[in-house]
């Protein structure tokens, strides 16, 4: 296809297709005489991917770059690759390790990866923002000095697990090992509101299941 | 106990603290005499709370004030109080109802409530800001052009409802009213990281057992 034709399919104007190509954004079309180049359906794909991640997600430019370059990079093993994707995306800033609640959070964190039988996310906790980010949450927690129990976070972790599973699922519906990696990214990008919004809404609805709306 | 011993076991100076009462996030001390005022295991717990909104949510001050006013209220039943509190933190923008994806979503979202029974959050829709997140998630994702299949959110929308069933077990865990509603408030400011966390770490652990690390 023409570039007025994947603009017209994509939503996205001319403009912003040729700034996104100048950025390296989306790969260069097939240019079949000086003036055109033609478009296929991995240019629409990855157009919405790009268009999901900065307009939906708020993810600046450079950041969209650097999270392309590896769901394109396909010497990485897969769980890598979708790993390495997911970890270019905005992450919480570095926990503080000479914090005593950090040093703490670190090995609640441990504890509850065994308890859960996580040991290949655990292979992974020293490279993993994941992993940092989770010590970061339960830091600020115990530093307020709020007492959610270890049982409790092993069975959001258990639920998130099951979550997880759907999410995988629904990643290898999708054929081809680019539209894996990029599903794995939008995933992120675009339900992760969506599960804060359902969990809001479960809320309700079991507060009114218990309490009534007297 | 004074002042001091206030901000000793809250870890706030007392500086900030004298700016929560002045702002009025903080209800003032028992004057014990013209210079000296006395605090009780209540304002510690507020104390805490204002933090959390304030140093790990980034919620504005202004926002933090109409929360607490609804914490608050008890003249609200108290589905209606937490829904109310939880309310008031910072929310998604209106969604668009000339946008016919909106308008979609709108119809998509009340029949995921219907497959879900969950008719109490139906009685909810017209003041739930939940419910509008959702469907701003929701025409989001349609917009773009992708097909998360109405099956798949449902058995989100059902994990999520065992998430909200730990949330408020939690919160019933809690002898007061008052507790009852701090919790509420600080279970999304702070447990909404650690979940997002749980299931990226989840999504490495399952991804690492399916595809392993090579």
């Amino acid at each position: 296809m023409r570039l007025a034709e994947l603009s017209r399919r994509s939503g996205v104007s001319t403009a912003t297709i040729k700034y996104y190509l100048r950025e390296g954004l989306l790969p260069p079309g097939r240019q079949v005489n000086p003036t055109t180049a033609e478009y296929d359906e991995g240019h629409l794909r990855r157009l919405r991917l790009v268009r999901a991640m900065i307009q939906v997600g708020g993810i600046p430019v450079a950041t969209v770059r650097e999270v392309l370059r590896n769901v394109d990079d396909y010497a990485l093993g897969r769980t890598i690759r979708l790993g390495a994707a997911l970890w270019a995306l905005p992450q919480v800033p570095e926990p503080d390790e000479n914090d005593a609640f950090v040093r703490a959070a670190h090995r609640e964190v441990d504890e509850l990866l065994d308890r859960l039988g996580w040991s290949n996310a655990k292979l992974l906790t020293t490279i993993s923002p994941s992993y940092r980010s989770l010590v970061v949450a339960v830091a600020a927690f115990r530093r307020l000095g709020y007492e959610w129990g270890f049982e409790l976070l092993a069975s959001y972790g258990r639920l998130m697990h099951e979550v997880a599973k759907l999410d995988l699922d629904f990643v290898e519906t999708h054929p081809s090992e680019a539209e894996k990696a990029e599903t794995a990214v939008l995933g992120s990008v675009l339900t992760e509101p969506m599960l804060q919004a359902l969990r809001r809404l479960a809320q309700e609805e079991e507060s009114g299941r218990r309490y009534g709306f007297e």
